[in-house]
């Protein structure tokens, strides 16, 4: 009875993308049953095939983000590169790019051209800017986004360090919204046969998950400072260290900070009229903070989590990367994967954070070599002839 | 011609969520045109309701996170709140909770007697660890996901001072996430009928999105370190000290790199031997970065960007808040929005970060007080006398 077929099988979608946002993008919609197309430009392809760490002369970087799609190489310069993308346009459910914007209009093959030719497309664009508005055609990257969108001024513990956060979120963050408009669009699409165009910016992505800071700037006036590890309004709340490293603990209540006092064997600090209630510790947090860690750093994190969590006060260590690949709930869960790849082995890579019960997603593949599946979808998808396929090759279209 | 409705229009979400992840995707279902119904225990609601910053006595956090949904009360634990939530169930399209995993197993409410109430449902759990796994009934906090995700220990500076994000962003990536489950499991269902279970946990979207990270500890088997705001493969790509503040340049290739030189006054750097490649300059980024900082500290943020921008060097302030929500492009694409509120007035939130071209998704309006559409969706929705809904009230169970 139950089908167990992937949410996206029977889509085809076109990835005209590089590098992190768009791929990250074609890649949560191969995890999840799609026919991704990459569509190289025949000169190296994605700029991301050379970006470090390699393996075997594979880019594990390249190879974590394009999983499990084909990939075809296409020269959107040459007049039968244009001709055959908008033949494989015409067969597509969605097609992904993640050019400056413009530059599919530059050549002639923006969202008003490839609508004409298949109005069911669903066509979307991710840049750093957006489409529209004064900043559109500058230049974007992860770190110059974050930067404007707020993220490092909130991140770290002083105002004269701004920090970024360790990961390419504004990339990656357009990358996931950038799906979830398509799938949108395509829930429009399967009640009215129209498509459309989804237009994601990297900035408007973060601007959007700023959270409480925005809510605190806009009631205060005050814009909110680096807020470290600790939490604007729950105390205690924070990052402490332990004899062997450090340990987190969320004591969100009155109840949970008896019993923090309890395990740590202060329990007269529970008592102390400086630390009655929330508010009282937070007022009193510098001093707090002192008496909590010159007793955390009695014990190892193992010894603290053991004791802490039969208290059901909640807490965690900070896992190094070594770590989280190993850690038995992450293994549980698929969310680290091993993949054989043709020419560079077995990489492990993150899994789907999506668990369907009755589609179940996952990694469909390795990535794919640099036009790999030029016979498949040139040959097999679009009907041309071994001839046919040889003479754009000598043309430089594909 | 042009149907501009939203792309969900005419769905019905039950949202059962409470703080940040879960309000999270019933916000994003709400803003893309879904009528939202926030389910909320009768005794004060969701507890976000309580948390600062407030404004005329409402949490703006909690009003930015359940804008455009309306509010019921109802105790999931009376029998005739459950009665309740099944007859809410048997006419919605989705329903979101973020309950800690078994809570709503025990309350008898859980997937598997909900889809047979209706088999159409689609049914999204968010949680800290997820539905299954030697974790899975721990309580979670952001602070503590971020540490054991490993997103901690690639933040900041100095591995002995592990750093979280700013934001919560374990919490969003998991709303962001169990949206994008939940568009895909719509599709199924558009297409079969059937409904289905997503089950997405904090911990796993965070590894999802570790990015290169992994990439380079699965090619090294060394841990990565905190990165600070340096890019692991690409020179000079930094934050760096101006006149008046920081400024984001990021020259990612030889020619960029040399205009860069140019713009600072300082040609000759271009053709140092230390600094001619970018592998070059990795090797040499302290020395590099202190010649850069004493050229960038001479003039203003505004002053380089004038002039690195007029050469395409891309580049960026590091905004505080206040300026991010005055941007020019932040307002161009409506990403702070004026909502207003009958109790708190006007406050202002983020936007909507995906631009659709036919179905343009909006804040449908602001948050509710709690129990608010009591009569609009027990009397409107379910048909209740007002005679009913308040015998029902009298008992406690809504």
């Amino acid at each position: 009875m139950t089908e167990r077929k992937k949410p996206l099988e029977g889509l085809v979608v076109l990835d005209l993308t590089r590098v992190l946002a768009g791929p990250f993008a074609g890649m949560m919609l191969a995890d999840m049953g799609a026919r991704v197309i990459k569509v190289e430009n025949p000169q190296g392809g994605d700029d991301a095939r050379a970006y470090t760490p390699f393996q075997n002369g594979e880019s594990a970087y390249f190879m974590s983000l394009n999983r499990g799609k084909e990939s075809v190489t296409l020269n959107l310069k040459h007049p039968e590169g244009k001709r055959i993308l908008k033949e494989l346009a015409a067969r597509a459910d969605i097609l992904v790019e993640n050019y400056k914007p413009g530059t599919m209009k530059k050549l002639g093959l923006d969202y008003d051209v490839l609508s004409r030719v298949n109005p069911r497309l669903i066509y979307a664009a991710s840049s750093g800017f957006g489409q529209t508005g004064p900043y559109s055609d500058r230049p974007a990257y992860d770190l110059i986004v974050q930067g404007m969108g707020g993220l490092q001024s909130i991140t770290g513990t002083d105002p004269k360090h701004p920090l970024k956060v360790g990961s390419s979120m504004a990339d990656i963050l357009a990358g996931i919204f950038a799906v979830t408009g398509i799938l949108a669009a395509l829930h429009h699409r399967d009640l009215t046969g129209r498509g459309q165009m989804v237009d994601v910016a990297m900035l408007d992505c973060l601007v959007a998950t700023l959270e409480n800071a925005v809510a605190r700037y806009e009631t205060s006036g005050v814009a909110p400072g680096p807020i470290g590890n600790d939490h604007p309004s729950i105390c205690p709340f924070a990052t402490f260290e332990s004899a062997d490293g450090f340990i987190n603990i969320a004591a969100g209540n009155d109840v949970l900070w008896a019993r923090l006092c309890e395990v740590l064997g202060i329990p007269e600090t529970a008592a102390d009229p400086r630390f009655l209630t929330n508010r009282d510790r937070i007022e009193n947090w510098l001093a707090l903070k002192a008496i909590l860690n010159a007793q955390t750093q009695g014990k190892t994190t193992a010894q603290w989590m053991e004791a802490l969590m039969a208290v059901q006060v909640p807490c965690g260590p900070i896992n190094t990367i070594d770590k989280v690949v190993s850690d038995p709930q992450v293994l549980a869960r698929e969310m680290i994967v091993p993949v054989a790849h043709p020419v560079a082995g077995e990489l492990k890579m993150p899994g789907v954070p999506i668990k369907f019960s009755e589609t179940p997603a996952s990694i469909a593949g390795p990535a794919p070599l640099l036009g790999e599946h030029v016979g498949a979808i040139y040959g097999g998808l679009l009907g041309m002839s071994e001839e046919e396929i040889r003479k754009l090759r000598e043309e430089g279209a594909i």
